[in-house]
């Protein structure tokens, strides 16, 4: 098997769709049970979708791009020349305001920036070209990811992994089937927003990988049980101290890892040269209302409060190796390179 | 304060009634969002009713006792004498199958079987007078219970706990309100039937004491954060061992707390003498379909599947103390007893 020949997930290849009518971002907070679209025609409406969890993991990366493109088609046809500028700064920072923890955002719309000075075409085109080439080059780099992840993992693995690690996990279980390797893959639901459930086990089913799903406690009981090989992740932020944060549980599953002897590796683009340790990353704490939920469905008492820090921090020295797209690295040597 | 002016839980004092129309068992699939009852006829009513979860934890124990009382009563007019003894057998191996690793109901039938051969009034009634003894004995246990745990848990402690640990834990928390204790309580969720969300949150908070739920994944970041002070749960089986049998969960909480250098304490009426070790034990293992819903709605994948171990195993190395209506133990030296 080739790359070619991969059946690529339908949230993979149709997470974000930019065209003349605007952004059309898939809804995964009703995937995979409905494929729909949320359209977004400003960039305040891309900004929405991602506050509302719309689109996460790696898709506001690309929807955050695909916002700038809306603001410079708004900003060159509606904004003054001399006003054009703050305008789209303004718009980067509704963006990146977003989603605070994550700097996947950050790095869509300083990409998109990076077109506003010259250049053949309209304004808005220059954008467009930038933003487009910058979702090229993290698939090529997600490519590399892949191939890192998949050489750790052995003929036959049994893999399990939390939430839903979107191109670093398809692109290593692309790398897996055309390694010629079995895999399967065990996922743990992920509450509250069920992306391990909803998302993670039908892409990797759709792709022709069996997947099992498990409850967020059920971790340590499956590693007991031998039914699982290793821990695997995504990380929204690695820091150079080689600190992992993720959507939170990944702690969890780290500890109990260690704790029967397998490997943990987590997955990243690469780690943050700005962030030395978890001190300098802004954790992002959210409405705890929203673990007393299910699918809109009341699940909790009403006397009953909640409390939701949607990341967790996994230090070094419970994680095996980070994969990056340059290569397999020991999380305490990031500094040093 | 004192037992008596202690608010005691809905869910706890009217979790299943014996009456002449039959069996009510509060509906623990529903509670608290409604207060409804399954009422059962039949002994075999009371056996399907535990089958669908409409009660768990203590609840089977008390229904089932009130299952062999249902089947006394049609012994005592609809089966000839001879046949009366096998009749009531079949009726207790019925009941005994709903739940193979819990042995409260073994328990509660047992007790029933005790009042079947001789004693003043007809032969129900001797059932059922035998039935509501081994009831009040079993809440004068679990008074101890609590008292005993009450114990090792310091003023201003927050208590992280799984599932529902019924009796174990409303007088746990009662001794400590007794006690002039301030308390505080951090539920997980426990997907996939939410009995913390649900039963765990609203019990504490009937009582006056404020409760938390997280997440089944979020149990290391709330030790990370300092959000507890110790994890504690009941058992379903406590081995000669030390094995704390307990649903599944359990295992990866008492994993993080190791990790953390925090206190496990698991409550149970008495070790089991009959099981030296978990292998002892018939461990149910549930549908996985189960995993793949919440509160009726499907949460997973079309294209997933799932995986449902009931329970999971901690080792004694895991537990820092047993409290039973005895006193405290360490996990290891119960087999010395």
């Amino acid at each position: 098997m080739t790359y070619d020949d991969v059946t690529w997930p339908t949230i993979y290849s149709r997470s974000v769709t930019l065209d003349a009518s605007g952004v059309h971002i898939l809804d995964r907070r009703v995937f995979p049970f409905e494929v729909a679209f949320v359209t977004c025609e400003t960039h305040e409406d891309v900004a929405r979708a991602i506050e509302r969890m719309v689109t996460q993991s790696n898709g506001p990366f690309y929807a955050a791009g695909a916002g700038m493109v809306l603001a410079a088609r708004h900003a060159e046809t509606r904004v003054a020349p001399e006003r054009r500028a703050a305008f789209m700064d303004a718009a980067a920072a509704r963006l990146i305001a977003t989603r605070p923890t994550n700097n996947n955002v950050g790095d869509a719309v300083r990409a998109a920036a990076q077109g506003l000075d010259a250049g053949a075409g309209g304004f808005a085109d220059r954008v467009e070209a930038q933003v487009r080439a910058a979702w090229q080059a993290r698939r090529d780099a997600l490519r590399r990811v892949g191939g890192n992840a998949a050489g750790l993992i052995p003929d036959g693995a049994s893999v399990l992994t939390h939430c839903w690690s979107e191109g670093a996990l398809i692109e290593t279980l692309a790398a897996l089937l055309v390694a010629g390797k079995d895999a399967a893959l065990w996922c743990t639901e992920t509450r509250p927003y069920l992306q391990g459930a909803r998302l993670t086990s039908h892409s990797a089913a759709e792709m022709g990988i069996p997947a099992t799903v498990i409850t967020d406690g059920m971790v340590a009981d499956a590693m007991r049980q031998g039914k699982v090989s290793l821990f695997m992740t995504a990380a929204d932020r690695v820091t150079m101290s080689g600190h992992v944060i993720n959507k939170v549980g990944t702690l969890t599953g780290a500890i109990a890892a260690r704790h029967f002897g397998l490997p943990y590796y987590a997955t990243v683009l690469m780690p943050d040269a700005a962030a030395g340790t978890p001190a300098d990353v802004e954790m992002e704490q959210r409405d705890g209302n929203e673990v007393l939920h299910c699918l809109g469905h009341r699940t909790a008492s009403p006397l009953a409060r909640g409390w939701y820090p949607a990341f967790d921090i996994t230090p070094p020295e419970l994680v095996t190796k980070i994969v990056t797209r340059d290569g397999v690295h020991d999380p305490g040597a990031l500094i040093a390179r």
